[in-house]
């Protein structure tokens, strides 16, 4: 009987204007059922309570007197199960439909879960046409079917505890840095410095902007600007103020690939410490982070990273563990390239030292070491960027940089002490034609220098490793590459 | 002794290659003593141990027999005051340069601390050359001068500490989120939508793409790409499988403005919520978000709030404690025009039904409010977007739509329902001949739709309103607006 008021008043209430149907509508809720949560009701212990769910249908089974429903909120992966007369099922009842339910929390007869609502109304608030949804119930969509619907992939199992573990992890990545003491600085967006020194930059005009009337300075800053490619020169200017900063946000390359490992929208951790003794410094840093960060994860997202070793990346927990449990290895450029030429491995890049290390060696040099976490340390100097502080051995010439490679994706961090001895970083900033462009960073080492050191962590490859998810674009909400920005 | 052999050192150590000194100082300083930061060793109990400290010079005032440092190193603002042999005292140890401490932690005999350093070494690692320097000792240099000094402005007090308060009030407004069981979703910078359907966008493409080989598709994304002005349609798309999302990032607008109140990149705090029963949802978060956060850094961060409060805005203080103990007022748009249509203030814009509240209205009301925040409800409906929820009243056609007022700053927050009935969604797409680019929007409605709504807030602009501070470019570490992009 209920029931039958309640889909009168929900047609009545799509039609426009109607608020008589409102009032009555919400005068039935106004009843003592609490709102709750569907994670908060399955964790509950106060059963014979009477509650109310909002959420989203992922089953419907109707028996002779029975109606049962499982319904999730996403505050959770395991949906609660509703129990309901089968007098209250309806046509609008399916797969994906949005609902309204009170009842009373009850002690479940089955083993499957603790707890059950036994519901005395249901209501359907936002239909779901079953033919028309891309996703059908029962059905196992792969993440390559799913990534087609953008605007609805968050609406599977797998793509909401992907956005879940996320969260999650971005809140494990600032408590790990706020708990040992680092500033969080937003780094700019657009910057007009080049901080890698190569190209893959976008640059960023008001729109319309070719048409500008002011052909002097056609720049809306004045001068050309660009999206980041990285937050650490601007780290480091923070650096001459503060014992330990970082920066988390997104980045950005232009690059035109449609790779597995490549997003032109990416997020990335960056930190930088002052005083730094030596390059150890940041290895203990970078590794406490990854393994802190990753117990968090593993702790407060057990159900959702439980799903990706279970269906998405089977056998992918062992190397989790590893992770966790192993001290990462040190081996340096000049040890990995040895390693590298004794192999019996053909690579399709031969490895020579003073030239950059290359995907397959990375993932070679992991599986080397036993798939446990390998620090590279001490890069040919000429390799890297004017900011790496000199090593100045020799006769193999190197710079106090390190990269940490990792199983599934190889490069996960890339860091460096900095060079902050003024004479020096002038003379190499001359020597690269540079010296006036970034005169403002070398004034940062004229005026209470302190050795310090950093480095970036690549958040969507730091989620791959730890999920064993193969294509990036499956660990970013909205993922933007080559050819594709979709919404 | 000790001291001369360090100024040895440091002569050394700062000419290319002299590995023998950096052995030399580094075995020197392989003492006891432990690495502390000032703020721990500010509060510590444990007098008479031995500690190091690395920080950078604040004061230097030397007699006859002792030698007193204020000594920095970015954890608090206080110092921590350093005593030494005068003999200690060198030519390069000055305001701003970097010093390396050791000494023992004690009971200090003046009542402006509790503790001091008695040092045996001091050893100065960064000079700093006061002439050259842009900041000078002893002197409150205004928040206009250091402006100027984007790379070093971090190093006086007043910006450090506002990038202390605003790394600890980003800190305060993910945990209120988290606290209450949202997921942080990172809505994408790069866009193909353009969310406010008005102008002052920024277009992003390649650097050098203006010389694409590619004529018949000039676009590195196949479509024009623009910088976020807000996450508010993505956030939507999560509102279907989540009962509350948010998103804390940078958002942009290409105004061709030079005001204190704008910035062309600036952040915002969005959040949306699921199976809203009414615009009271929204009003609730907005009022317990900013009450919550800024009580967090109030008593987090008093110190750093203090010299704002004490120096940039004296009384400024007392409206932040209305803002905490005051229920915030709401009104509706068409008592908000009533109110200013019966004022004797002589505005600048004649206040009418059916225009936009200007700033100097804003004011008013809060004015108006005695200083308290103020919500000024139900908007007309054809001054809002497609997305706003439509009241269906009459004879005056208003929206579900709010904004929150507050002293200094006027509009703080702005939300609204949003439009989740497919046929009204959909006629009102029509009508603005946007049916085709946000078919994918309307879709969201068509499977599982439910109420909801969202509202945003401009971080900047909380900062302003908490601290007093009149410039928006303040309150951020790399201010960008026309013809200004530093660093």
């Amino acid at each position: 009987m209920i029931l039958n008021r309640l889909r009168l008043i929900r047609r009545a209430a799509s039609a426009p204007g109607c608020s008589l149907c409102i009032s009555l509508s919400k005068q039935l809720y106004c009843s003592s059922a609490r709102r709750t949560r569907v994670r908060d009701a399955l964790s509950s212990l106060e059963t014979g309570s009477s509650i109310r769910i909002q959420g989203w249908v992922r089953s419907v089974r109707s028996q002779k007197n029975n109606l049962f429903l499982h319904v999730s909120d996403g505050s959770s992966l395991q949906p609660l199960q509703v129990v309901a007369s089968s007098d209250l099922n309806t046509r609008e009842l399916t797969f994906g439909c949005a609902v309204d339910i009170i009842g009373s929390l009850e002690k479940s007869p089955s083993k499957k879960q603790s707890v059950e609502l036994q519901a005395s109304h249901v209501k359907v608030i936002g239909e779901c046409n079953p033919v028309d949804f891309p996703f059908k119930i029962k059905e196992r969509h792969s993440l390559e079917y799913i990534r087609q619907y953008p605007h609805l992939r968050c609406r599977t199992n797998a793509f909401s505890s992907l956005l879940r573990i996320r969260s999650e992890a971005t809140s494990a990545i600032h408590s790990y840095f706020r708990d040992n003491g680092f500033v969080q600085i937003h780094t700019p967006i657009i910057t007009s410095n080049d901080c890698e020194g190569a190209g893959e930059l976008f640059q960023v005009e008001p729109a319309g902007n070719e048409h500008s009337s002011d052909k002097e300075n056609p720049h809306f800053f004045s001068v050309p600007s660009y999206l980041t490619v990285s937050g650490q020169l601007h780290l480091e200017v923070m650096a001459g103020a503060f014992p330990a900063v970082y920066t988390f946000g997104p980045t950005f390359r232009a690059e035109n690939s449609q790779s597995r490992r490549h997003l032109a929208e990416f997020y990335m951790v960056e930190a930088e410490i002052s005083f730094t003794e030596s390059l150890e410094d940041l290895l203990k840093l970078m590794e406490d982070l990854l393994k802190t960060s990753t117990e968090h994860l593993l702790s407060h997202c057990a159900e959702d990273v439980e799903l990706f070793h279970k269906y998405v990346s089977p056998g992918h927990r062992e190397k989790v563990d590893l992770i966790l449990k192993r001290k990462f290895n040190v081996i340096s450029y000049t040890e990995a390239i040895d390693i590298l030429k004794r192999s019996s491995q053909q690579f399709i890049y031969k490895p020579e030292w003073g030239c950059d290390l290359q995907t397959e060696h990375e993932k070679f040099l992991v599986k080397h070491c036993g798939d446990v976490p390998v620090f590279v340390t001490d890069y040919p100097y000429d390799l890297k960027p004017f900011y790496a502080r000199d090593n100045q051995d020799q006769p193999q010439h190197t710079a106090a940089a390190v990269d940490l490679l990792v199983p599934i994706v190889g490069e996960l961090c890339g860091g460096s002490l900095r060079e902050e001895r003024p004479e020096l970083l002038k003379t190499r900033l001359a020597r690269a034609g540079l010296e006036e462009t970034y005169a403002w960073y070398l004034q940062l080492r004229e005026f209470g220098s302190v050795p310090h050191g950093g480095f970036g962590m690549g958040f969507e490859r730091y989620l791959q490793c730890v999920l064993g998810v193969d294509n990036i674009k499956d660990t970013i909400p909205f993922a933007r590459s080559s050819r594709s920005c979709l919404l």
